[in-house]
Parts: C-alpha cells; structure tokens; sequence
C-alpha cells in the first residue's frame, strides 16, 4: 500500500514505545486505532500524547496539519479493520510476538504492511508463522518515538523489498530517519552500541567503579555532546587531527589490546584498518577536516546555547561558568561615572546568528541590543535582578528605533543611553548604538518605561534607594541637549535617513 | 598552590588535545607557555586557537577576559619556569609519559600540580618514577578540549587529595565539568563506555554488518540525541515508563542473556538490581518520571533546534520533515483576499525561548514577529526573495512599538497588517498583534520602510507589478480608519496603557 494513501495506522501494543508511535502519527494528522490489554492504556497514551503536542508545536510552529483521530478497540481484530498499516511494540518475547503477528497476518489483506518495533529479535524468526512473511519488516524505534527520529528497517530471509519501500516511505512521511540495516544481527546496529555501553556500565556498577549517576556523568558532559550530533568513527577522524583517520588508528590501535573494557577488540589487521579508512574516506565524501571541525563546533555551540536555556548538564555548567566570568570582569563602573554625559553601560559584538540573508543585522537584533542597554541602566539604578525579586519592575510601553546606518557582522557594538524624561513612576531613556570605532550613530532607540508592582500589575512610584539613583540621574542629565531625533513620531519627514535594516 | 593564584600554566604536548587545553587556558586568561618537539606545532596550536576564538565569542558575549599570552619554549625547562600548573598531553605511550612526567618533577617546586591528559594509563604507574608523586592527577579531558567539559579526575595510589582538589578547582575555574574517579581502574569510567561503544562498532565492521557512516547514523540520529543532556542510566529509568527502573529492569535483563553485543554482561543478580535501583532513585533525586520526561522532551526540542541552525544530522532531517509538512498545508491565502480590510498574513507560535525569566515575552520577540509580518506583506505584493535577488529591497527606517497586553508561553499570535501611507518609494505599515482568541491587541508596530536599489544603496520607486499591486493594496485601504495610536510619539498621553514587556 503507497504510503501517501495511507490514512489510518493500527497500533498494537501501548506501553512507552506504542504511545510513542501514536502521537508520532496522530501530530502527522493520522487516524490511530490502538489495541492494548491493559485498562491503563488509554491514560498512558494520553499522557504522551500531551507531552508530544507540547513539543510539536514549539518544533513545527505553524506547519501541523489537523491531528488524527485516536480510538482504542477492544479486538486486535478490531483495530486492524481498514488500517493501511501496523506496528507491533509488544514486550520483548518472541513467542509472544511470533503469536500476534501470525495472528495480524491472518486479519489482514496481503497488500498491507507490518513493522514490529522489537528493539533486536530477528525477523526470519518473527515472521516464521506467517502465511505472508514477506510483508514483515523490523522498524525499531527509540524513546521518545515522538521526538527521536532514527529508525532502523531490518528484513528477514522472506521479507519484499516492496514491503521495506513502504515502511521507510511512510516513516519519513512522519518525520524519521531510516537506517536500513542490510544484514540481520540480533540487535540490528544502534542497540549493538547501547547494548555494550549499557554492559560495561553494569559491570562497573558490578566491582563497584561507578554509580549510575557518575556513568551518565562520563557521557553527557563528555561523548555525549558530540554524539547528539556525529558518531564514533567522524569524531575520531578529526581526533586524528590533520592527519585523519590512518594516524587515529596507528595512534590508538594499540590500545585495542589494552584492558579499557571488557570487550575484546578485533584483531586490527591490515586489510582491517584499510576497510576503515576507505569508508571513513566516504563518509566524510570530500570535506576537509578543517572544514568538519568547523561544523563539530558550530553544533556544539548550538547544543550547548541549547542545553543553557534548559538548564541541564552541560548547559548548566556553562551557565555556572558564565556567572563566574562575569564575577570576574572588571566592574564596568570603575571609574566615578560622570552622570552629566551619556552613559556607555552596554557593548556586544554582531554575531553571526544576527545576520540575515542580505548580510545586514536583522531588525529584532536592534531591539535586543537596545533591550540590554535598558537592562544594564536599570541594574545602574539598583533595579536589577534583585529589586524584581522583590517584586517590583520597569515594564517598556512603548519603543521608537530609527535605522540610521548598515550594520555587518562582527562590528563592536556600544550604546550610549541618556535619560530625557519621566518621573516616579515612569522612565524616559534614549539610546543611541555605535561602533566603536565611529562617530556616527547606527540606529537610535527612544523608550518609555513604567514602574510596576508585580503583584497587583499596577504602575506605582519606584522604591526608595532606586527612585534616589534615578532622581539623581535625571537631575544630572536634565541639562544634556535633547538627542536627535528624540520624541519623533513616524513619518515625520527627517533629513534624508540612509535607512539600513534589510528585508525582503 | 591555590588555584586563583594560578596566572601561567605549562603545557607539555600541542597535539590535538593540548592546543585545546591551550586555548582554554588563554580564553579563560591564563598565560600559556607550550613546549612540543613538533615545527608545525605553532601553526597547529594557532589553528585551534581561532576555531575557540568564533566559538567563545558566541558561547560567552561580553563575558570574556583579556585573552592570556601563548609563547611557545625550546625546552621543557624553559617551558615550566614560573608555571602555577602543568598538564602534559603526549603520545599515549607509557616509557614516554613516565620519563617526561619524571623530568617535569625534578624541575618543579613541590607545591606545583602536575595533571596528565592520558585517556587510560594508570596514575599509580605514570608516577611511579617521581620523587613527588603526591602531585600527580591524571586530568582526562575531552576532545574539542575548549567547548567538551568533562574532564575526569583520578589519583594513583599516592596522590595526595590537596593535589586532586587543586586541579578540580582549577578545571572548574576554565570552565569544566569535573568527574571524580574514585577506583583507579584501565580507562577510567568515561573511555571503558566509549572504548566499548569503539570495538562493537570495529567487530561490525570486520564482520560485514555496516559501514563507519551506518554505524555513525545508529547513534547520531538516536541515542546520541539524548546522550548529549542525559545518560543511558537516567534515560532507560524513563524507558521503564511510570513503573521506573525496576521494571526495565524485569523487562530487559532477559536480554542480557542475548547476543547483542560480543560484550558479556554480569550475572544481573537481585543484589545487583537492588544496588542499580537505589543508585538509580538517588540520582533522580525525588523528581518523578514525568517531571524527569518534560525536562527530557524540553532538552530534545532545544538539541533538535539548535542542530537545526546548524543543518546537521537530525536538525537536516527536522528542516526536511517540516518542508515537507509545509508543501502539505492548504494554500494560506485561498479564497481571494479583501483588500479592504486589515489583511492577515502572519502567525506564530510564543516559543519557550522567547521567555524571559519573568514569564513574558521577551522585547525583541515583539518586533521579531513584527518583522516577520511585513515580510509577509512584502511577500503577498511579490516583493520576497526573488525581488531582493532582482537587486531592490525595503528597508525599513523607523519602527514604533506599543506594549499593551501581556503575552505568555504558547499562545497562539495572529498579525493584523493596514497599510496606512507612503508613494512610490515609501511603505507605511501599521501592525495590530492578538491571541488568536481575544478582540484586543497585545501590541501594536508602526513601521516605516523605504524602497531601495541595493547596488546604489538610494531610495528609488518600487519595480513594475510589486508597485501596481502595492498602489492597489494602497487604495483599497485608504477607507479604512486610521489605526489607534498610529502617528503616535512616545510620550504622548494614551488612555492608561497597561504596559506589559518586562524587564529588570
């Protein structure tokens, strides 16, 4: 059955891995109709359901088609009736499976075809009962099935090609990632490696080496970072350095024999070390080892900007470390300020991910620079984290930015930011961003800020000491010319702005 | 000596991993003397030292110190002169390492820490022929040193724990993740996993199963993918569902009996279980499989988006499914559009990212949709990519932003776009935000742009059809009410704005 037509899938089996197939399909906007034994079922998948929505929507914002339909059946003859395809995830037992699928094999017309989810029992065994064996396929998922995209197809001694065709269509029709496994082994590929992490962790869990928590700790802010992204054999390319593959393993092939697990290693022959290199030489299919560690490390950055906003592992230790520099730098404020000029409490740098296909930094970029100016003169006053712990904060009403000149990657940015009104409860700033190097401005941003109590959502005077600095500050600045431009509104007719932020 | 004395450190050893522990030594600004017999090595070091230099900048804005100094020495004895600490990273070769580390010993005052990078040689042996082996400490890293974390820590047998809690706290000061190894074992904890996960992967190889390419997918596409934020321990906890550890446990330790890897696994005795689900309990530390899954799926999305940026592995495969979704949605804009009214032409999804730590959306993400809503107007009167690439573009000048309500976490955001003004080189745009379910705007955006000719870099008439269409866009609107707040200055009086963009 082409997989485009297929409109509703049966799912036998709803632990972890089938409510995981559900919600994978559902968010695809396919009918699922599930089979399970257990009462609880249908408030286990619900609840995976609604994690995956949570997820989906903030990967694919905007693009989800309607959901499918989600029914339970109370037969597995029920639950076949009309689906264009089945997945099996039942527990591990292959007399068990072995069962089922016979079963299945009996309901179904022979056009359709049936994935069984085993995370490593062979399909020549699996489909030995079935009066169709040729319609069976392995397609082994991994948890969450909603979020992970790989999935290994594996056939049996009897299984089509049609029948693989079909798997892997309509499991990239959802989204995944096919690795066909062209040589059944018990544990396919991917559970082949866990499998051997999972044993050298319980055997040093065994003699008493590591805890779980220290093993996961080995991985995830070590291997782990690079795996997300690259396996074993391209990372050890570039572990090779300039040099590549060949010198890695004259490196480390010595090791092979030392005891770094239990796990014997081949024996590394000749023609060995040949086979890898030559398919290390395809993999990488001609980009420089520069040019892959460039890749490596802009990922890297990624995952670890990634982790920081989740706050887990790796991500937390660079936030930790993150508070420690800036612990570490100089206080910005050395210097007595001298509050009668325009304040320079900000600088950043234009980072590559600021600019748009036109090579200009996009307009948002502005605001956020802008933003953390405001942010840097509010924590001047007194009013940073701390005084919102307590419940109070300046909230932006209103922003006006003008584009006054192009700005390109990697330009030092600094803002200079005078206070030009307001009173207790509201707070009038002008910001104007420079180059460092020049004297013109790129853009202005003029803000109007109103003190708030969180609680009540309500503007009210700022508190104490803050409403001192910032009366002081004010004072200081009320006799600095008004900024060019300052209380503009649109369209008013300006000398001629070299406008600058690109779109299209 | 006390680590935030430590201003210079030597490096013996500028091969892959010591030109990393170079550059995060320098990043973190510590002066770095390097000695390697190698000519090239200079030149390797500066290598490695840039690609740090791109990834720092991003990874750490405006938080860096002054860079340290590198210089590179003729002699070991040279190289260590006045160094606070030493990491040597030679060759994996025990005669070797022993000999240097021996060396280095003889000429270093005793209170000067010696770390070594080796991936698995035994510290007790490394220190066997120095006359201060209190100070030796193996200090494991990972390869690229400067964005890795882990760095595994592990004594012989008379390493003192002053020297153990020096290096800590000097790892931890550049940055890193500190794994103490409490049992001297052959590849400490981090390399028995990964040298496991090598000789499976080289046993597939020898025996025909897959290529280095397909065994790299196996992982990158899956458990790699969790790998980066949590290991196989924590992770197989949840792969037990709400039942936890000890049922994968039950579930799984039959397949220990299995040939899935060419790795034994222990007897998984009731003592053994026992022991792994109490590591297991403590580890998840009271957090309960569901709250342990939502920090899961939060982490995935964040990995899968920032792979996504990069165009790598599973972030290729994201960008591909949603491409494919996108060609699957119905046209937007299928009945024919009325002109005369507020067209909508934008809506988006408040991402967890656009948060900030108060629970609204963060300032610049205000203008970030806005942006994207006139390149949707820009798209809807055929000035989009191909326009831009004909050589003319809008620019915008001059944006101004009311916040008026509010915005949460995953509320759904439709724009309301009016053309209010302009001629031929001149666009007036004034956008209304809302929550697709509610009658009053979040926000407001008036934004002026200027038509411009990209060679030039002036202000020229719109092109051919993109004018005919603006001007009849432009006329159908013009009956319509002029927005409120439109034309507005900043502090002008408006009717008690409840403003909501926060900040502190």
């Amino acid at each position: 059955m082409a997989s485009e037509t297929i409109r509703r899938v049966a799912l036998i089996g709803g632990g972890v891995i089938g409510a995981g197939w559900a919600a994978r399909f559902l968010l695809n906007g396919l009918d699922v109709v599930m089979f399970d034994l257990d009462p609880e079922a249908e408030r286990k998948v619900a609840t995976v359901l609604d994690s995956a929505r949570v997820a989906w929507a903030a990967l694919y914002p905007g693009l989800l088609p309607a959901e499918g339909r989600l029914s339970f059946a109370g037969s597995i003859a029920e639950a076949v009736k009309g689906a264009g395809f089945v997945q099996e995830s039942l527990p591990e037992r292959e007399d068990l499976k072995r069962r089922v699928l016979a079963e299945l094999d009996a309901l179904l017309p022979p056009e359709v075809v049936i994935g069984s989810s085993t995370s490593g029992l062979l399909p020549t065994s699996l489909q030995s009962d079935m009066a169709h064996p040729e319609r069976l396929v392995v397609g082994h998922p991994f948890n969450p099935v909603y979020l992970l995209p790989l999935v290994e197809i594996c056939g049996g001694a009897r299984t089509s090609d049609a029948a693989k065709a079909a798997a892997a269509e309509l499991y990239e029709r959802i989204g995944m990632q096919v690795l066909h496994v062209r040589k059944e082994i018990d544990g396919f590929i991917a559970d082949r490696l866990l499998e051997a992490v999972w044993r050298e962790g319980l055997w040093l869990i065994n003699d008493g080496i590591a805890t779980t928590a220290e093993l996961d700790d080995a991985i995830r802010f070590g291997a782990g970072l690079r795996w997300s992204f690259m396996g074993t054999f391209l990372t050890y390319r570039l572990a090779g350095g300039e040099a590549g593959m060949r010198h890695f393993l004259d490196q480390f092939g010595p090791a092979l024999k030392l005891p770094w697990t239990k796990l014997e290693a081949p024996e590394l022959t000749d023609s060995l070390a040949d086979r890898i290199a030559v398919q290390s030489d395809e993999q990488a299919d001609g980009v420089s080892i520069r040019d892959l560690e460039r890749l490596r490390d802009k990922a890297l950055v990624s995952v670890l900007q990634g982790l920081r906003a989740t706050d887990v592992g790796a991500g937390a230790t660079l936030e930790r470390h993150m508070q420690q520099l800036r612990r570490a730098l100089p206080e910005p404020v050395s210097a007595p300020v001298d509050e009668a000029a325009p304040l320079r409490l900000h600088r950043a740098a234009v980072l590559p991910e600021w600019i748009d296909y036109n090579g200009h930094m996009t307009e948002h970029r502005y605001l956020q620079v802008f933003g953390d100016a405001t942010d840097a003169l509010l924590g001047y006053i007194g009013a940073g984290a701390d005084y919102v712990a307590g419940g109070h904060s300046f909230y932006t009403v209103e922003t006006h930015i003008r584009h006054l000149q192009e700005v390109k990657l990697g330009v030092p940015l600094t803002v200079e930011t005078q206070v030009i009104g307001g009173d207790a409860k509201r707070l009038h700033v002008f910001h104007s961003l420079f180059a460092a190097a020049n004297g013109d401005p790129l853009a202005t941003a003029e803000q109007m800020l109103l003190h708030v109590d969180n609680a009540a959502s309500r503007a009210v005077p700022a508190q104490g000491d803050v409403l001192a600095r910032l009366d002081r500050l004010r004072l200081a600045q009320a006799g600095l010319a008004p900024p060019e431009g300052a209380g503009r509104s649109i369209g008013a007719r300006s000398s001629a702005p070299a406008s600058e932020s690109s779109r299209g």
